[in-house]
């Protein structure tokens, strides 16, 4: 099988196996596993932020995120194929009980202009608009990133407003690889980010989210609340640490085989890239093969290439350490065997 | 003053004030104020369903719909510049845990379209798409009458889907009295439909949500819950039965007097109608004089014309039966006057 | 029919109705009811609150409290059987996210001791004691009074804890009626507090919350997101004003009314009175005529006088200006003649 | 440092860390996590359930048992020292919108006389019952066993009221290896279970919930929104195989130490242990030192025993496989000397 559905299905390098099994451990409950502390003060500083907390997905990382920065009533601003807004089951407004409002934007970035007009002013009839989230790099776009320039001007607009920002960083080093701007440049603009160590980072569970002491003290007890403490952490914590050790440096690799993908792609008769490749995301649409996206990935399927149907028409592949260049390859020439076979 | 803010500022007639003096109470908590069964009834029949609950304002109407059809979740569809989304406080998402996807549309009007492809598939990822929320008229959109062939079509698309549909139906007696075509003809599309008394129909307090029995029992918890259970309501509820039987059709001689409005407005230099002016909303954009609409407003009101600014550049005048033809042109010359005079 | 389930039954006064009958009345969402200010401004005057806000029911008026003075995972501490606990379908905890840690107490008066020892610590396991609520009268205490050194005790733990007080006064002027103690001297001890006008002081709809001018200020937008933000309200102000100044000070009849009722019901073989008979409110226990409460109520609504079954063999009648003297008397002669049926 | 604080701070063993390094994994998020399929078709099996979820914590696994029962405006019965009550930071109210009512019981367990009196009747201004939560053993009555006896009545109850039952078996295995009675004679009593892995088991991350089939896979949802969809979670499922196998039946050892201990500190002047001491927990109260709980806990730790406070005066010591008979011997004759000191 080569398993292109997503970065999530990464197993763990055997480095990180080792590591799980020699991990000091405690229970984080009680702040006392040291491999959880060494994880958080890694990515506080790998971030630039003064503190960060381990938690058991990016989705919590988020809702974590928009619990402690929010009230009920409040209004979060968006793009409108954000995970948060797309994935998360309305989790923000069960829990945190806040309104989402969603800017269309431009591959996945948010327009200023956009946003200015959407923040609330002080009426009674209004919700207050209490955080912005930003994505990068952003995976419904296609794996884009978002420039820095972008997030520079809403950064500005968000500090006249004194809106917060959140960054729902779970493929943040993608964007700095591709980009070459540091992790740390991204998030100090923003107030609060989220990494998630088990994407292309390949640790086989976790997130962390950073930002102050205050916040990260009050995203502790949200953590505990929504079921997210955990004892003995630091087995998974141990390979968190390698993934970031080993693994954030490659994943220029993976953007190497997304681009090596998709231009093959693009050679088959009916089958078009609708994304820039940017990092190690591909967005193909396959309307021109006659098939719909869920009959595509089927017969990819039967041929042991395993993709997701990411809309009517189109496909999302996604690369990551688990399949290397040999197998996008084979990958390639399965793909343009099959759309022979129509014929 | 001439008050042209909205038609919630109607004064109670005498007709009503006279009905509120001899109406016949009981405790309404147990079912028991007969005026207030009266007027339910009188709603059920006029909307063609099989009950009605009496609630104390639109919002609470609106929101108990919501908390009725929906659970904790549940994704609701609405246009972009409905009430419920703008001006309601984000409460769907504060009380039913309702996530809002908001619709671009075209003069308020959902476009079937954009409609299918927001509604979800059935996925661990998701919230589930739990109600479709529609507004006719629409207030953002100038009054506009939301035509009765998209919400044909909407209701069909909802019931492929096994969707509900809310009507936000604050002005539908507009929308009826613009259109010819009956109330009950636009409630029939829907599965819940709320109306309010105190806007342009002029009683001083109220809204009546009507639906299926089963609905409506459910509901009157809800209003409880919500603080709507009110006791000798009766009080209200007779001025809201005059304001049925008197005022549902005058309403054109507003909408006559929101065209003659425009009319006169359009023709002074700096301002410009950007609405159709179906019914009884104008709007004017009043870039054009060099003011911003709060200073625009505040001008008026320095000259005893009161009207709501609605957007930077936007000002909305509402018509209704406390303003006559006469005091229409009033307000037009002094409008004419007080832009003449920057020259 | 001699109606004794509830003084929230009575029906509006000739004065009363005159007065909603000539009304000044205005846009109580854009503050412009006069008769509703007059309202606000006599109810905070009369509580030495800084400000007050009108609202469609004393439900209404507690759920708003709970959510200005309190944030989601908060605890509220209150009596077991408060009208808050026991009879708001759970709102505070739907609406508020806040959970409901009750006392046990006596005669509804939370015992100090058992207070302090249920005041939360600082722990990440813990929600944080966020309110205190107290009821006076305690409705299911039968009408009684919480003595002012109670809540006096109370008061200066919560100080001391920096936790407010919200009193449910729904029924406050039979407090200070019944003990002699003004409703300023009761309100000054809490921080907020919430009467109704439709409960002994007889007006039709609605209730008043009071405190600061802060706290009032953030509970008007949390009326608007309950819908209870009412237009010309000034038509049930009206009422309220007269409920005011001609009711509180006749509050005591309805108490001879309802010591007389309950000697009279002590005589009768099978029947026990189990509360003090402090205010307006008198419980009987009718275990000893062999039926239950809802098989008593039963009998007595045949012979025309309504009582409301309280728990399994308790049956609550309560007085107010619709039931004389004349009429107390005759629903004891029935209900003597009732239970010598059985024989 | 001999930790009986609680069971929650065992180490993994060699046998679970060989395990995880072992284990096959894959993205659970997608169904495909081998080890994961294992450990919830073996507890399912274990407790007589159709299916099994597995969670990051037990916190997490009881607030989605409440999620997926419930709806907003429930109330939910439990007993006032319950973990969910008192340690779950008010999470069932913020997430589910359910309203906590407790019960005193008598060490942990459910009086059936109260239960039954706190069924809620059909009513507009009540909530809904719509869940009763046990918890064996019960933690805070002292790792109590609450006998089935107890809870066959309270079954047949919830039965008749058709209330489903939620167990936070946290230690269930606990209470089997102390009653002898197997962990699925007490699951079948109740519609929902969830047990820990960490605890005395010994796993280091982790819980399962068990229930019918439709029940999990809405429990899969929630768990989602909350963040516990984890990806290799195999790495945490494979030490907890081996908790279930190795551990589970070497509880009464823990049993044995806990009786041990309370045995000898009973004979040390000022401390009277006050629970019963039928599994791993002891309560002490040592007021008879002189000593408040904290000051207690604090000097046994500079000796290097550490014990949580419990309240004011007491202390509670945990047993568990990481301390053996010869440290719970050491911890015994430290804490008889640090009580003749103060002489």
């Amino acid at each position: 099988m080569i398993d292109l559905r997503s970065d999530t299905v990464t197993k763990p390098t055997e480095a990180m196996r080792k590591a799980a099994y020699e991990a000091e451990v405690g229970d984080d409950v009680y702040g006392e596993d040291s491999t959880v502390n060494e994880l958080e003060e890694t990515v506080a500083d790998l971030l630039g932020k003064e503190a960060a907390l381990f938690v058991p997905s990016g989705t919590q990382g988020n809702q974590i995120a928009i619990l402690t920065h929010c009230s009920p009533g409040n209004e979060i601003i968006l793009q409108e194929d954000s995970h948060i807004f797309l994935y998360e089951g309305a989790a923000a407004s069960i829990f945190a009980g806040v309104q989402t409002r969603t800017m269309k934007g431009e591959r996945g970035a948010i327009c200023p202009e956009e946003l200015v007009s959407a923040i609330r002013k002080d009426d009674i009839h209004f919700p207050e608009t209490g955080l912005i989230c930003l994505e990068n790099t952003h995976n419904k776009a296609g794996g884009a990133v978002i420039p820095i320039e972008n997030m520079m001007v809403i950064a500005q607009i968000a500090r006249e407003h004194h809106i917060p920002i959140h960054l729902d960083g779970a493929r943040l080093f993608n964007a700095a690889a591709a980009s070459g701007i540091g992790v740390a440049k991204y998030a100090q603009l923003t107030d609060t980010v989220q990494i998630c160590l088990s994407k292309g980072l390949g640790a086989p569970v976790g997130s962390v989210i950073a930002g102050s002491k205050v916040f990260i003290d009050k995203a502790r007890k949200w953590r505990k609340r929504l079921g997210g403490g955990m004892r003995q952490a630091g087995i998974l914590a141990a390979p968190g640490l390698v993934a970031l050790r080993d693994n954030a440096d490659r994943l220029s690799e993976d953007h190497d085989n997304a681009k090596l993908l998709a231009d093959g792609l693009a050679e088959i008769d009916g089958i078009e890239i609708i994304n820039r490749v940017e990092t190690n995301i591909v967005l193909a649409d396959v309307q021109g093969t006659g098939m719909t996206a869920d009959a595509y990935v089927q017969l990819l399927k039967e041929q042991q290439v395993l993709a997701n149907s990411f809309g009517p028409h189109s496909v999302r592949f996604v690369t990551h350490y688990d399949v290397g260049k040999g197998a996008i390859k084979k990958a390639l020439s399965i793909a343009a065997s099959l759309t022979k076979q129509p014929n």
